[in-house]
């Protein structure tokens, strides 16, 4: 175990180093390394998938679940996939050097700001082995040395993704120790690695509610999780009825099992008995089980086809995560606003409404990372949102909120070019 | 001790919902509630002037030693000139409700980022009761509650600017719960405050490197702190030297006790003879003393007018906070960068320079929140680089770095105008 400590320790090292020379890499070293990323993925991928089918088969082996594993699995659609992928961060504007809110003071200080890289990155992540290469080459782009931590269930294929993007890398000229992959999976190494606020200026964990918990409650530098999505979408009574189903069916049934997922449907009183057997139809359609309040029940328990259950306490702010669905009929958007207020976790809100003073309501005091007006809140995504690939969806307000990109693993340095000037 | 934990909570939930209230307040109210404060300052001068009095007489009595009693005392002048700053930061734009990065997705999704408070922010700080107007009026400039714990030695001080803002706000409309004050000054409050992650969404510690330490170890929210200056001045062997003379006494003697202030003087070998004994004079009339490498002293030792001692392994990375500096004679630009990089506490660090190449070099090379090219590091200062009042210097990369504005305490959330669209 020393040695491993020692290990990871040399790594963070080296990290640091990296990053100093990394901060003035050109942009076409940066995309060179991507591009060869890109292209390394395919020329190797017998390997890469030779190596996936170890995990793969342990995992199976050891009984993990069919969801579990459709996650550790790669194949050669999704590495042709992941290969594409990096070609989209490489077409990305270099946020580094981007130089903002230039002017010059009265004395003729000329004073602005200029976007640098954060540093040193790390990642904890589980199960998805694409993680490896999402969060490289995303700090790659934007100048950060990064120490990877991936799961015990996909170290062979983590290590030799890992081993793709270093070797890209180096041969573009981007410096040694500018990725670095923990080959030692003991869980001590997470806690050590945790408390390497002098090494690594962000944390960026990637997983279940668990590992999220560990990292944010125990890591010593800052970190952006993605957290908790509890998502309501509130029909209002102005609201375009035939929308309000496309928009709530969408939410809920596209990808019920991520975070930007409808998880409460809100409907004002007024609409409730024409569009909630709507909705109700088309999700049974899809399989949706509806937990009702009283009021929606009435209106629903007419009809045998749909499968209906009386809400409990706990399914007011629950992220389902599946096809299940809280429903709710409400008098009025301020009671719809106190229900988001008191259950929603600050990801995904959204209305569907005809009436502009609603609208402007709800996007004015509902405090969340993404506030939408008659649209799905499956569109909180780092692509959907046009800032290329994203690293997580952060419902903290610190640093940045909602879908991060590159230019969320920036920093700036204030620049000040002057004539010989001295404080009066 | 329970009942001033319970009545810690009971103050932290109740800056929590105003915080929900205070994210869209309209600019005139946060407008009046400055102006209110500003007005009040100056109506009650009599009770906080005995109030401070109370205060200034227990330190003096406790031995308190000259510079912290200063920094103790209020006076006419200095709560007129706090009464003036608070207009100051009421003439500030309203860094709130600010929409950036809107733009049409091919979808037609409108979709950009608008400004919103953090939340509600909280402070520990000692001495200085003009911390409590600052602090304050800075938050609900920018729509943020606040808790405000102050330290015992000026209680009642605090308690009585305290009170002034909060019934200034109150009675411009702004909702109680909005401005928070900690009467109970026992160590074990600081402790409870910096575990409520679920209330406070920013920790500013404002203090000694003491406190600073104990709530950046231990704070689980995000927290913005000064941290140290150790701020380099390096004169190239293009420099001019009398714009590098007047540059190093500014940055070392105008101001010696705060962050920016010069701390290490790096002279290139090619001009130190012709340089380092002008500034050198002019320092030793100031009183400064000089800690020199051996180069830098054998160029100076023939002057007995100097107070000069050859410089020890502890001198470089130090803050001296006050007139002493460390000189070291280099032989290039490499040799400063690197001076810089293993001893700057990345703060505030200039260059000299007639040379366009070095002085790009230096501003792309150096990781501090501030680079300069010929100008004084005494400039790092809100007020100075034109954000108004400031909150603190930033030294971490995460959020913001620098001299830290109303805008520097806000997030944003992103909105989204839609016409019916759905995830594909």
């Amino acid at each position: 175990m020393t040695s491993a400590i020692e290990e990871l320790e040399a790594k963070a090292r080296a990290a640091k180093a990296a990053s100093r020379r990394m901060a003035y890499l050109s942009t076409e070293v940066k995309n060179k390394a991507l591009h060869n990323v890109s292209d390394d993925l395919l020329a190797k991928k017998g390997e890469i998938l030779a190596a996936n089918q170890i995990d793969y088969k342990e995992a199976e082996a050891s009984g993990m679940n069919a969801a579990m594993l459709d996650r550790l699995l790669l194949n050669s659609a999704r590495l042709e996939s992941i290969a594409q992928d990096v070609l989209a961060v490489a077409a990305l504007l270099d946020p580094v050097g981007e130089v903002f809110d230039m002017r010059t003071l009265p004395n003729g200080l000329q004073i602005g700001r200029k976007r640098v890289p954060l540093g040193v990155i790390g990642t904890i992540y589980e199960s998805r082995p694409n993680v490896t290469i999402d969060i490289s080459v995303l700090c790659l782009k934007s100048g950060n040395a990064i120490i990877l931590r991936g799961g015990r269930e996909a170290i062979h294929s983590n290590s030799a993704l890992a081993k793709v993007v270093q070797q890209a890398s180096t041969r573009a000229g981007v410096p040694d120790g500018a990725v670095n992959f923990v080959e030692n999976t003991d869980r001590t190494l997470v806690n050590q690695m945790l408390k390497m606020r002098d090494y690594i200026d962000l944390m960026i964990p990637r997983g279940g509610a668990g590992l999220i918990k560990l990292v944010t409650e125990n890591a010593t530098m800052p970190v952006v999780s993605g957290g908790i999505g509890v998502c309501h979408t509130y029909v209002d009574s102005s609201a375009d009825i035939e929308k309000a189903v496309a928009i709530a069916f969408n939410a809920k049934v596209q990808r019920p099992t991520v975070c930007n997922a409808l998880d409460t449907l809100l409907v004002h009183a007024d609409v409730a008995e024409d569009y909630l057997p709507l909705v109700a139809t088309e999700w049974a359609k899809a399989g949706v089980e509806m937990h009702c309040n009283e009021r929606a029940l009435s209106i629903l328990k007419s009809n045998p086809s749909l499968e209906l259950a009386p809400a409990v306490d706990e399914d007011w702010g629950k992220e389902f995560l599946s096809l299940v669905a809280a429903v709710k009929v409400v008098d009025s958007l301020d009671e719809a606003l106190e229900h988001i207020e008191r259950y929603g976790s600050g990801h995904s809100e959204a209305i569907v409404t005809e009436e502009y003073r609603a609208a402007m309501r709800f996007l004015n005091e509902v405090d969340a990372a993404c506030v939408y007006v008659n649209a799905s809140t499956r569109f909180t995504d780092g692509s959907q949102f046009g800032l290329g690939a994203e690293v997580g969806i952060s419902t903290q307000k610190f640093h940045a909120r909602g879908p991060l990109g590159v230019k969320e693993l920036t920093s700036y340095k204030w620049i000040i070019f002057g004539s010989g000037q001295i404080r009066p």
